[in-house]
Order: structure tokens, then C-alpha cells, then sequence
């Protein structure tokens, strides 16, 4: 059934296109233009555009599984798909406003497989996490939304006093940064109170859930509360969004399907469930994805996860495995046939049926976690240890008369061979030496005669008169810039700082740690 | 056909449900917990929950547009809706996993539209901007992906050569940020010498398509170099980013269709068109709402287009009308029934067939200009003053021997009545005052005796000693802090800056402009 791609090195798509007015042929070559130059066929430059940026149909097949349906198969130039952005746009794009076309196949180019980092952790890491191998792990929600934060609490510490395995926040928990912070930390002390008396150690993740602006907020405060890892619905914050989070933060990432169902339901249209719940889901960085179970109250079928969970765990590139976490009304009754089914790499997730256990949150995690047992026996180890980041060391760089700073080295004075700065010297203070500080903060020292590069960049500077006296020229002014004097340089401001004295001119300059190149005007 | 909300107060939601083992009343029941409390219904707590948080069946009736299936209305409380995020979780969140369930109607609640800001300018602002009344405004886009630059400003100029109203870069085109500013700074440029040839004012729209923790750099340079506007994938990059994007930057947003007919385009599933495309896209801050037209190579229908078309002019709050801007393989010979369909306040949205208009794409667009107005006559006014933002004036702040600074008020010495705090006075340097810095900079100073609070924050400080001698406690550690000396507080380290000396301590302090709240330690 799956295809082997034709080519590595490119992007390649199999959509299942259902029987309609226009032959397959042809609207394959439709879907190949409008994914690429979307300009009518006649007026496609020959040469490059046609050659190398026009999608190319590689097949069309009549489909085995859907009487009258076929499948097509384009590659796309692996240039196209440079980044998760570009491959979302590129294989989904505007086809799906065609109807009756679905992706069910996905295989991304080598290039962007070498350049995502998938999953942080996978299927190894949090089991070591755990410490648990050999068995299925055993994840609950902490729900209803509504409920006091003690109550919530309290399900997490019972969940772990009854040694289970992971404890995620419900993704309708969301609220703003204070209340988070304070359910978050009440429910991971909670979570943690119930590790002291198993000895295991349960992971709990936070649902980091809120407005754009806000949300790495979120994610940082887990980090740095030294959590494991995050709930997150990719669907709603993008699935780049996921991505950047997680290559910026060492959680394990758990992407719940919310929003997911509009791509997937459709029989014969939007996105199949394994390219999205699995493929886009693990290139994206999830190391667990949570679907709808085929025995439970949302009706996928057998063979839709086990698409979802063949698509975590099929080789990718260097990437980790994922986990397939079947999820929506299990109870313990299901866990028996989750085991056999899925295999021991499984995160089993039970939430209400846990809730109403008739002995009890904590006897109940008991009783699931024997049954998993008895299917697929346990083999605990020491869990690994605990990811809080390790903070840079309380720091003080103490000033020298000689107008150097302890612990930080200065550049020495030079000209450019460009010419467009002379007798600058610097001395990087903050920022380059694993701070978490978004701004940087530099001291440059300019010598008599001398001056900084005439320049203008999209970020600002603010800039501290320290040592002598400079001139600051800005915008087509000029200003003195003295001991202590602020100055701010704004955005695209044309700028340079020049020492027109005989003694030294020293200033301290901040600018953002994440920086456009500047644009040198002379 | 459209219904009256029942209480302006809640999120009121309609499904349309296609005929189904379970009976349209049980489902609109499951789907009223599903997409709230989330756990069986023997076990939602009474009270709070059941009464507020689960969502209310407000009625299910048979849908008059198709047999068998039966539209169900569903209530939730505003505050499970108080963001974009929230609303996007409540109305859709996993409702769709449940097939054949289609959202067709969104009131959200009168709270979140008095917090959300909706289009920047909407019909009336981008009609000022181009200085057109009276006409349905012309668009097109350069194309194809693959052209160089050169090509590419030349599309532009030409169009702005032959009048017309907004140029838009094709959602394909996406590169890095360099190859990004020379391709803009070049069309942006062609595009104002065809002004300066007509004395019209052509807006030039670039596409901002970049990696989630790029992508504000390229709205940002967008907006610095003063384009009126940009093109933006919402559903690529997720609904809530284009929103933040919007509120901070005061830019014309054009919402592309890309990935949209994933949630549109089932027959009975997923979400409606005017839901998606009119409300959500208008929520979201889409000044435009892009999408093929009825007559193009999408099958879009009159009443899918009508129905996008009512969402983004009805009134919504006190949100802008937003432009529907029908697309898609539109030619000169559809123009006169696109005027007449959707009437004078549309943007007809005109690419491959401009480019391959037979006189040259400067005649092509005067051509389908003159069809428009034979349609809606123009009434020119003077385009509004463009976008540039205005930027701080270069300021200095000069600094005064006693310790303060040209411009800026010092707070006085105070003692807080909490007593976290003794003897601190404060200068607010930059940050507050309009500038675009990502970080605040201030001048604190402790009398003898003095402190500040002992606190600690997921924000960091850079501190940097300026007058006297002070103790900062630092995790536990003290540390001396003298002119000019540096130290680096971390996330969450516990600190304070003491002075025990007999002279004034001062230092300057560098922080994250947006921060989260110091948790008082004593």
C-alpha cells in the first residue's frame, strides 16, 4: 500500500482524489501548478519555472481501496519545502479547496528532514524519563475544567501515590499567567508529594494554552519550574508554532488533536489521519500524539490509528519515534486490547473512566497499571535525572580601571579592512555566554579619531555614555553623548558614534539578542 | 435561515449533523460536554459545572436544507471564550472528531468582541488608503514563484503603471529574511515609481511567510519600511498569530485561503465557509479575506461565496467590515458579474490572467479598470497619509549631577507600605515613552539602609553599578556591585540590592520590556 518515494531529495505527495468531472490526469497537473506557480498552463516560463519549480506528476493510479477514486503522486522541489511553512504550503496548500482531494501519503525531502529536530525526547526519553521500560505507560487528565485548583491537584497526586505514569493538564484548562502559575506549581508539587511515596517518578504536563503573544511565556515557566514537558493543540497555535517551542525548549512536547477532526474526517477529503496525527504531528516535534482511540466515543477506525500510530514510529530521517496515545473514553476494560494492539509502545491516556473509579483515583491507576503488566511485563530502572535547565552561575563581572571587566575578554583595537569603522574596541559583557536575557549588553570604546561604523539596522540600541565624551550621529543629527547620558537609536535610523576628544570614548551599548544584520551606509 | 443568538453574553454555536446512529438530541448533548468538561456525564459535579461550564442545548432542530440532517444549537459561557484561542477550542476543539458535524453559525460573545480589535481598516481605511470610493478596489499578485526580482517588481510597476489599486505578493513566494528585504525593497520601489507615473496610490502588500520565530521580523520590517500592508496564511501560521501580528502592528492584513479548504470543502463536515473565511478570518484582524470566487477553478458555489461575502460586512461587535476579495482564475471577462454580485465594496483579486493579458499587463489593468467603473463609477479623493510609522524623535537623555536625567521625572524616596521596599527612588529611562525597544532600561537608587524587594521573576535583569557601592544578594550569595561593575539575575533566582554603606547606591537596571509579575519573597 505505502509507496516508496521516487526521489528522496524531493518533497513527495499522494493525494486520493475521488471520481469527478475532471479526469485524474488532468487534475493532477492541475494540483502540480496550483501548488507551485498557480498561473494558467500557457504562460509558464519555459526553462527553470517549468522544469524545476512546477510540481511533477510522477503517477496516477487507480486507487485498490475506493472503487472509482484514484491516486495521484507529485513531487515538488525539496526547495519549496525548506521549512515546515514551506511544506504545509506546498503539499496542503490550496489543493484541499478542490473538493474530494485528500494527502494520504507524505514524504518530506532529506534536506528538511536533516534540518527539523522532531521529537526533543521520543519514545526512548520518556521512558527514561519514567523509568519504566518494557510496558505500556499509563498517562490521565486533570479535569473537569471548573474544578478548584486543589481538586486538581489532588487527582494528579492520587494518580502518582497509585504509580502512574504521566498526568496532563486538560487542554480546556487554560487561563492567564498568574493563574497558571499558581495551578501549575500546586499540581506539580502535587504530582510530586505522591513520587515521594512510590519512589516512580510521574511526569506531570502542564497545558500550555493561551494567546500568541503569550504562550512561550507559558512554555518557559514549565521550563524553568524544571516540569517535564507540555501539552500543547498545534492545530490551534500552528503547527510551526509547536516546532519552534520545541526546539527551543527540552520538554517532552504532547500534541493533542484538537481542530484535527476538520482535516481528517471528511471520508475522501482534507488530510489523512496518519500524515497529519503522525507525520506532520512527529516533523513538528511531538513526542506523544493523543487521538481518539477506534474502540471509544469518537468513531475512527482500526485502520485510521493504526495509520497514526505506523507513521510515529516508521523510520524518518534521524528522527525519534513518537508515541501513539490512544485516547477518548477508554476504561479499564479497553486497556487489555490497547495493550495487544498497540504494543508496549503506548501511552495509554484515561481520564474520566479513572475519575469515576468505583475504589478511587489511586487504587484504580493500581488495578490499570496490573493489567498492563500482565500483558506486557514491566522492567523498571533508575528514571534519568529531572531536566530542570541549568542556570548560568549567579555572575558579577567586576569593572577593572583599565576599563576591562573581569572574566570578559576585549577585542583589541583595529581598523576594518573596510574602512567603515576605525579604533573601535569591544567587550561583549552579557548575552553570549548562555544568559537567558533577550538583550545583549556591549561595551565599545572609540580612541580619539576614531568611530563606529555608519550604519541602520530594523532593531534599536540604547546606548550609556561611560568614559569621555563622543559625538552620537543620528538621523542626520548630531548630539554629545557624556558620562552617563542615554541615548536611543531607533529603528532604521541612520547612526555612528564618533570621538572627536583626545581621551578615549567609552559607552555601554544594549540591543536585542535576536538581531537583523545592519545595513553599512558608507 | 440565519438564527437570532439567544444570549448575546455566551458563545452561541450552530451544527449542522448529518444523519447518524446516534439521534441529533444525544449527540448535541455529548458534543455540549465533549467540547467543555470533557468526562462521561454520570460524573460531572453538580453545581458550578453542570450549571456553567458544561454547554447548553439550546434547540435541535431538522436542517430545511437537507434531509436528515438536523442543525443543533449549543451555548457555552463567555469565559470559556475570553480569546481567540479559547474560542477556536470551544466552537471547534473536538467536535469535528465526531464526522459528520459541521460548525455553520459563530456569535461569539459580546466580551471577547469588545477585546478583540478586528481589521486595522477595514472597507473605510483601505479605501482611504488608496484614495478610491465608489468602486470595487482591483488586485493582483506577482507571480509566478521562480521569477527573479527583476520580473517580479516589473509585474508591480506595470500594474501601478495602469492605475491599479494593490499589489499582493503570491502566498508562494517565501525565502530568508535577506533575500526577503531585497525582494520587497525592490517591488515596493517599482511599485512607487508606477504612483509617481499616475499620482494613484498603489498599495504593495508582501507576503509574510516565514518560521513561526521569524515571522514578526518580517511584519516588523514591513512596517518600518512603510508598506501599508501584508499577505499571511492564517491557517499556516495559525488564526491567533495573525491576530497578535495585527494588534501590533497598524498594517493592512490580507488573509490567504491557504489550507482553509481542509476545514472547508466536506460536504457536511468540518466548518462552513462565511465561519471560517468571514467571521473567524474577520476576528482574526483581516482587513481582506481572500478566496475563489463562484465562476473560477475551485468549485466554490454562489452560496458559499455569499455566505463568506455576509460574514465580513454584517455587523460583529463594533469590528470593521472587512473586504471579500473573490480569486481564483478570474479573468477580464468575469469582471462585470463579479462587479454586480458582490457590489462595489470587493476586491477583485486578478493574477495569471492579467499576466498574460495579450496588450502587456499595464493595458490590461486600465482595460479592467474602465469595465469596473462602467459597473460603479469612481469618486477619487487624496489617498490618506501612508503607514510609516512615526518613530520616537532621536532622543538624548543628558545627565545631571544630581543624579537625574534631562526629561525624565525621578520618583521619590518612598517606603512602601507593604515595607518589601525601603528608601528606592526610580527613573524610568527608556521603554515607556513610545520606544521600540525590546527591553526597559531605569536608574534605581537605595539610600543608606535602603533595599529593594526581595523578589524573584521569569524575567531576567541585567544590572550595571553607577554611583556608590551596594550588596546584591543573589540565590543566596552576596556580591559587591560597584561603578560600573555588571551582574546577571536569572530566571527565577531570588534577589535583592541592598546598600549598607553611608552613601547613596546607585545602579542602572535592564529588563524585558514585556515581563511577567515579581513573586515578594518576604
Amino acid at each position: 500500500m505505502r509507496q516508496v518515494p521516487a526521489d528522496p531529495d524531493r518533497v513527495t505527495a499522494v493525494y486520493r482524489i475521488e471520481p469527478d468531472a475532471i479526469a485524474p490526469e488532468e487534475l493532477a497537473r492541475l494540483i502540480a501548478i496550483e501548488q507551485t506557480v498557480e498561473i494558467p498552463a500557457a504562460l509558464i516560463p519555459p526553462g527553470k519555472i517549468q522544469d524545476e519549480v512546477v510540481g511533477r506528476v510522477e503517477s496516477v493510479t487507480p486507487d485498490p481501496e475506493a472503487s472509482g477514486s484514484h491516486r495521484i503522486t507529485i513531487s515538488y522541489g525539496a526547495e519549496l519545502a525548506g521549512d515546515l511553512f514551506g511544506l504545509l504550503a506546498v503539499a496542503i496548500g490550496n489543493a484541499p479547496m478542490y473538493g474530494g482531494v485528500r494527502l494520504v501519503e507524505l514524504q518530506p525531502p532529506r534536506a528538511l528532514l536533516e534540518a527539523l529536530s522532531g521529537p526533543n525526547h521520543g519514545v526512548e526519553g520518556v521512558r527514561r524519563m519514567c523509568g519504566v521500560l518494557g510496558r505500556p505507560l499509563l498517562a490521565t487528565a486533570l479535569k473537569p475544567q471548573g474544578s478548584s485548583v486543589a481538586e486538581l491537584a489532588a487527582i494528579g497526586e492520587a494518580f502518582a501515590r497509585g504509580g502512574g505514569d504521566l498526568v496532563k493538564d486538560d487542554q480546556n484548562l487554560t487561563d492567564d499567567f498568574e493563574a497558571f502559575r499558581g495551578r501549575v506549581t500546586a499540581c506539580g508539587e502535587a504530582v510530586e508529594r505522591g513520587n515521594q511515596v512510590t519512589g516512580r517518578r510521574c511526569l506531570y504536563l502542564p497545558h500550555a494554552g493561551a494567546p500568541a503573544e503569550e504562550l512561550e511565556r507559558y512554555v518557559e515557566f514549565v521550563a524553568e519550574a524544571g516540569l517535564p514537558g507540555v501539552l500543547i493543540c498545534p492545530m490551534i497555535t500552528g503547527l510551526d508554532t509547536m516546532r519552534a517551542l520545541a526546539e527551543r525548549y527540552p520538554l517532552i512536547f504532547m500534541g493533542h488533536p484538537s481542530l484535527t477532526g476538520t482535516y481528517t474526517h471528511a471520508p475522501g477529503h482534507g488530510v489523512a489521519h496518519g500524515v497529519l496525527l503522525g507525520t506532520l504531528f512527529r516533523l513538528a516535534g511531538a513526542d506523544i500524539s493523543v487521538f481518539p482511540d477506534a474502540g471509544g466515543r469518537f468513531r475512527y477506525t482500526e485502520a485510521q490509528c493504526a495509520d497514526i500510530t505506523e507513521r510515529l514510529r516508521e523510520p524518518l530521517g534521524g528522527l525519534r519515534q513518537a508515541w501513539p496515545s490512544p485516547a477518548g473514553g477508554m476504561g479499564p476494560a479497553d486497556v487489555g486490547r490497547i495493550c495487544e494492539t498497540y504494543g508496549p509502545d503506548t501511552l495509554l491516556l484515561i481520564g474520566g473512566a479513572l475519575l469515576g473509579y468505583p475504589g478511587g483515583i489511586e487504587a484504580g491507576t493500581r488495578q490499570i497499571l496490573d493489567r498492563i503488566r500482565e500483558v506486557h511485563p514491566e522492567v523498571s530502572i533508575e528514571p534519568a535525572d529531572a531536566l530542570r535547565p541549568s542556570l548560568p552561575e549567579p555572575r558579577r563581572l567586576a569593572f577593572r580601571r583599565d576599563w576591562n571587566w573581569e572574566g570578559r575578554e576585549s577585542s583589541a583595537y583595529k581598523d576594518a579592512g573596510d574602512l567603515t569603522f576605525r579604533g573601535v574596541r569591544r567587550v561583549e559583557l552579557v548575552g553570549r555566554f548562555g544568559e537567558r536575557t533577550r538583550c545583549d549588553l556591549r561595551y565599545f570604546e572609540v580612541e580619539p579619531g576614531g568611530h563606529t561604523s555608519l550604519e541602520r539596522h530594523l532593531h534599536t540600541h540604547v546606548v550609556i555614555g561611560a568614559r569621555g565624551e563622543g559625538v552620537l550621529l543620528l538621523g542626520g543629527r548630531r548630539m554629545p553623548l557624556r558620562h552617563l547620558d542615554v541615548a536611543c537609536v531607533g529603528p532604521l535610523e541612520a547612526h555612528q558614534l564618533r570621538n572627536e576628544t583626545t581621551e578615549p570614548f567609552g559607552f555601554f551599548c544594549v540591543v536585542d539578542h535576536d538581531r537583523d544584520r545592519p545595513v553599512r551606509l558608507e
